[in-house]
């Protein structure tokens, strides 16, 4: 393969390879090694988490958000998976020469209003305009920094018998950018589920000390995330298939176009990996909070078939969830 | 004017109506509404420099450097000339699908070698990929942090008879950009400036504390960076045509093509505005380094005509040196 397919954007197997062969083997350092959602760096005294996003969604509205609201909740999550209290983000857009100058400016107050929301600043930004047909409207790069405030989230720390908790339902981000994009309506209403978590995250941090780690389920979905959370080989992990929460509305999708749920990405969730003991006092936080309200223990981390993510299917038989292979969805974030 | 034009990238006129009317109206903030080339915030105790820049440079690879190296040298001076020791960057890129992986690593390898001549880690990523047509080839964006070493520089500290220095001649990325794309070629070559200035700054910085702005003049080139710093109204800049150096390369391609040497981007200068006392100093350590040999004072401060930038020609007329207004040159970083 001597060109770049769009399947090395896609989150899953492709997109791996290509971090490991070039990305990681040309510029890996001790931090970017970890590969975790936001770099957890040391300036001076401070322990800071930094993250970088491009969004190239497909439409740039969507139901539930546009590019700019996105843009804002997925490098706020990026952080607050991290740990960390997000503090500034900064804001890199590549304009299409002809876009109107009132999407743009729709596309702005929404990362303002999304911005006011998550309590984080818009400190610095830059503006390039490329001539007609040299990109698509518009592509939004936020990076952010933030403030860590709970230390030592680690797979490291994971432990057999942790249980796996995702805090709502799968896919209606992914299902509602394809809606939209390709014209298809279903029985029910799918709206993107994008938001910024910061707060809800604070409040499962708040009452639990044994949290181990945190991700956001954007592009690959659960499943891809669960793989690279399996990927040290120290433990696996087992689903239930019948905890795992999906709406109506992303199942019919899924039925009629083919996709599996846990391949579809999400944007305002999180998966945490935490103790056992502390299941049901992490599961109260989050549920206390309006975007949390869907919260649900989906699984365990077992000590058998290490590396590797298995599914109880609500029929009764175990399933192997792989990463994803291919793209599923082009363009969906 | 209802759609969004190229000269809105310009780094010009129409670029500061747009963030004017537009972003400063929305998102502004006391730190993003100082417009400095990084934002400087406070985490926790810490000073910390914060900056973001998309590179859409065409064509990718150019004399003197590529799409990867100039993506590193810009974020890193974008923080030095705010005092700043750049630390972290992040990268994000957005690929178009069918780039060839052998460019792809070259610039990849790029960046490697610019970050390591730096000093600086890039410790956090982003990768996503568009169909054929979607955008051109890649674009990339550097964010990056650093440190604050050198605090109080702002335009408030400017004083009539301050000088005005520059780190050397002027254009020569735009031109070796321009000369590459448009199949051009000048009697002598011109090579891109593009380079990391951390090193020769941090040299001028050791030796004065009279220091009170500095910036790199990119996109607008030096006549706009210098209208941007007299827009406070609180005094001008006189400039001195024969001292402003320009090499004969980009001499003789300004004088076929029509352009002016004060508004072609440079990506290896920096502008310092410094007590008159100290001039002395800075320009021998800058001249210490390799890349501020060509380091020279091109003009003062004034009290009058505030707000203006004036040059004496070397036929002995004055010149109003305005903020350049439409795009002399699009896509050239």
């Amino acid at each position: 393969m001597d060109r770049i397919t769009i399947s090395h954007g896609s989150g899953g197997k492709a997109m791996h390879s290509l971090i490991d062969s070039l990305f990681m083997k040309e510029l890996g350092n001790s931090i970017l090694r970890r590969k975790s959602d936001s770099a957890v760096v040391k300036v001076g005294s401070e322990e800071i988490a930094f993250t970088t996003d491009s969004y190239v969604v497909k439409p740039i509205i969507f139901p539930g958000g546009d590019i700019g609201s996105l843009a804002v909740h997925g490098t706020v999550n990026d952080l607050s998976v991290c740990g960390a209290r997000p503090l500034y983000l900064s804001l890199g857009l590549v304009i299409e020469e002809g876009l109107d100058k009132k999407t743009l400016t729709r596309i702005i107050k929404s990362i303002n209003a999304a911005a006011k929301i998550a309590g984080v600043l818009i400190v610095t930004g830059d503006t390039k305009v490329v001539e007609k047909g040299s990109c698509d409207k518009i592509f939004i790069n936020t990076s952010g920094i933030g403030k860590v405030y709970y230390s030592g989230l680690s797979t490291d720390k994971i432990r057999p018998q942790d249980v796996v908790i995702v805090s709502g339902s799968l896919g209606e981000h992914a299902i509602a950018v394809l809606s939209k994009r390709e014209g298809i309506s279903f029985g029910t209403n799918v709206k993107s589920d994008s938001s910024s978590l910061n707060g809800m995250i604070a409040g499962a941090l708040k009452v639990s000390q044994n949290i181990r780690l945190m991700r956001d389920p954007t592009r690959g979905g659960l499943g891809t995330t669960l793989n690279e959370i399996v990927s040290s080989g120290r433990f696996g992990i087992a689903l239930e298939e019948k905890d795992i929460p999906v709406s109506e509305g992303v199942r019919e999708a899924c039925e009629l176009l083919g996709f599996d749920s846990l391949y579809l990405a999400c944007e305002g969730r999180a998966v945490f990996i935490a103790a056992p003991q502390d299941a049901g006092k992490v599961l109260k936080a989050l549920r206390r909070d309006r975007l949390g309200e869907g919260s649900r223990v989906i699984g365990r981390i077992t000590s058998d078939h290490k590396g590797k993510v298995y599914m109880r299917t609500t029929s009764g038989g175990l399933r192997l969830v792989d990463m994803l292979s291919g793209e599923q969805l082009p363009r969906i974030c």
